[in-house]
């Protein structure tokens, strides 16, 4: 089965933000690869990995950086894949306010669909909603996942309204 | 040919910004639709366009709202289908944080891929990058359009280094 | 006795916050109701909750809700209640200012009653406030808890100002 | 007929903005007094304006100042009644932030009901919504008022779908 | 002797930051008093601290808040005094924007000397150099205590050119 | 008479907006001088301002600076007398953030009194009530300001309440 | 004689900004050569640029871009020159936060010497800072320019001192 | 061999960031003196440190500060050396937005080329790069750097993509 969203991220100190979009593609059943590109130190890398990439079969890149994070908006100008940027709140950023608009303020001509300040696990549903729209597989997939997402607030609803906040808040 | 893209925006008053999406779509060759939807003032027809979208054939909705935006946020939590959403900058607005966050910070669950402030031509780029992924001319058309940004940027270098930056500063 | 204030909020992970709404509404004697609503998982309930809460005598709603918090907003716009607006810091939040942002920004014509950031505990004495203007006894609890207010601080004033501050600091 | 709403303003500059609270709760058919008290200014007559209000069968202050915006919170703090806060963008704020901070981040025991920035008539409705919580005919008005913004919105949508969003935009 | 600073704070949990102005008017031989006044919660007791200070001899005013901090500001617009503001960080402060906003943005007329956020000791150094300009002795204590910051910025300079930034390091 | 105010500004071009604390002065009865000192451009005319100015019997420095304002905070450095610091939001200002900060953030040991973005009318109020704790008259030409103040706002109200608002927003 | 600095940016409507570094270069007589760069639209136009930059003799490189500016910190990956990064306010940006942080926090290993917001005239007199650390004559230029820098104030100071600060203001 | 780079900070409390700077310059074989000046405690000292740099053969001088951070600046505006600035995050910082804006928003005629946050270890290696334009040696150890982190880069890739993110992930 081929592989439809490409997963990379600036360093290895941000995979463990970044595997939350891995785990949300297993889940809803998209095939993937993950690997670390920098755009700063492997520009030649980032290049490369931007340009091969739709003639591999690729259909969604996500991206993930902290601090001033060229990585998504470099690899969207290198491709005519939509790439999803996920802005990562690195040891000195100030507040994670670098790496939001470092992703968010493409200029016109070269989008990035900016995700959530760490906001890799709906940086996987995003990608996995996009091939969805084209696969009735993974659109259903994505169906039955929202309607888990309903069924765990009903749970608490029910728990709290049967047993009373103050039982609820004691688990 | 059928319709890929939905536009909808809070307010008429927002067309002005969200046009610039049907515009690009229509470079780009992408069948769309553009109408009037408001998360807070029609909430009923909010939920009726996006549960209905995905059977009528859509494959990404463009949704722009401004303040506390949260037209965007609320349709992707009603379909499967990608939304990409346009934080508008509003008369009373704060400096557009207010629309940036309200669309940009979605819980874990609910993706909205955000665009820059007043990005809807970013926006319609996008769906269209969306579309091209899984269907060669979009795809195509993607590629020329890169092809004449940088067509675009290498003239105005020209311009510059052949007649001196005075010269091309009175153009 | 009936209930006046309906809290709601969006995910069981807000109920230690929102805690603090109920126990100010038991001390100000008014009879509430608490559950969990989510505006982007359960949808359909929320509809239900804010177009029933004024038949079954509900006079406000309290919401509160995290990052791109819509729960407020989308309640207000399906009922003719005041709504009370509790913007929570939610684990990635920008430091509040996107839960803030995208409850108090609302567009004219459908306001939210916004709070604090993590004040519930003024949500609940503003849900008070606004039953007990038309309710003695609870407009006469709510003198009463303010003259509570009132005496600690003399109180404090008057350890400092007996003891010494250095003494106060200690305890 | 009784006054239930209670305008104030730190001064006459502000007028232009209040003055949508005024006619908001005209629309709404609640009646209204409107005149200027400063925290700053005229302490003395803020004191006797806060303590007298409920007494004189006020029900609900609207409260807008700008800058260091004192006057919501400090008359909150000498009335039981509900107080809306209306943050107003002063000639040399600081993009609205100072007065948005002064009135919303009040500390736990004394709430503002804040609205927001230069959101007067938002003030209105929501007064008008905590009268029409206990007065079946002010609650009519807000649902017919409810409906009229979305017979706009329903309006806007008929004419960009039926004559195109061109020519809707030339209007 | 004459008590000619007069420190007074929100709530007694602000004692802690607010203790370092005493210590500093201590080092410099200013006297002072030091109690709870707070603005929302014992507002008569202000106006009472605010309008007899003068002439209890009270040359200057500390106050101390956070949050939506009022105190500073309403006091000084019940004096002819100095007041000097402190912006505390309260616990649910949006990282100190509110009480530092609340306190600098004055409205023309009534100004507060504002100090850093938790700035209590530059409070008591700046209320000792109001006075000192006006008493030779406090005067000469400031140019003192200027002398021996100057003093240990030397010495540290001293260690670090002698021994090395490595063994600086490790002490 | 001698001078007890000196009022300096980073660059001719802020005079607009420091002379206002020169008529706030003029109007309280306190003798000033004013003159431009730039911290970056003149450094030792600003040391020997510094320096000299308690023994020219100065009492208060107002310092105006905009963008990375470093002139308040140096002369404070260098004076144990009382400067107070107006931000001035410059040219290419980040909202005057930057002004705010660099003049109100000052380290432990070297305050500056920081009044509001442009406050330099404030400043000049600010500096009569310091001169004004120690001289009777001025102290009372303060307390008759305020009562100018007051009249003012009784007026506004006067006006309001007696032809209603509509009348008075005409004017 | 050879050129020293490149100034690049990433579109010519960032030249009117752009321009005052090259009219600073030639104030303090260093050689420069000006052309237009785009990160997203010319990448490898970029790429070539930045590695060629060296062995033509390039000692500094200016690059000025706004939004999500990458150019600056994408051409200091791919270089050993300093380079120097000017933000710029791009129409659609949020007060300039978007490229001042995005030039700015840039991760560990690739440093941009960045200058304020629209800063370009001071990233010339940076770049021929450098230049001048090497070379007398270019040393001696920025001796000289920081002389007339501090005659301008002390003009403007002897002119308020002169004729008063009214008469100047008329100026 | 001499001192090419002066490291100087406003206080011994400032090291352990600072101690970056003087690392990375080991590495890259930039000599380099390392000591603490306070613009604000020893402005003496500040001057003399500046106006002699140029003389002792320094090229470039590295300045750390927090807070209102005005060394940087203060040092710019007394020698015509390239001046790099450090914002360091003070224990009482506004997120860290005092020491970047204080230190990057020069006044025009001044600059300082500034790094990130706490980024001390990337204003050590621009430092090299200054040097590094005019010395071949130390160009090519930037060089050797530059390799090394893509390196390592090419590392972490090859350890996800031979052992799979999980493998990665544990150790």
């Amino acid at each position: 089965m081929s592989v439809h969203v490409g997963i990379i991220m600036g360093s290895k100190s941000d995979l463990p933000i970044m595997a939350e979009a891995a785990l949300a593609l297993e889940e809803l059943g998209v095939n993937y690869e993950l690997t670390v590109v920098s755009a700063h130190r492997t520009p030649d890398r980032m290049v490369d990995y931007a340009q091969t990439a739709r003639e591999r079969g690729i259909k969604v890149i996500i991206a993930g950086a902290g601090g001033a994070a060229h990585l998504p908006g470099m690899v969207a100008s290198m491709t005519s894949l939509p790439v999803i940027g996920v802005p990562i709140k690195s040891s000195n950023s100030i507040d994670g306010w670098d790496s939001v608009l470092s992703i968010l303020q493409m200029p016109g001509g070269i989008p990035v669909a900016t995700v959530a300040l760490n906001g890799a696990k709906n940086a996987g549903i995003l990608a996995a909603s996009i091939v969805g729209a084209f696969d009735a597989t993974i659109g259903n997939n994505l169906d039955a996942y929202k309607k888990s997402l309903k069924e765990k607030v009903e749970e608490s609803a029910k728990e709290i309204e049967t047993f009373g906040w103050r039982k609820a808040l004691e688990k």
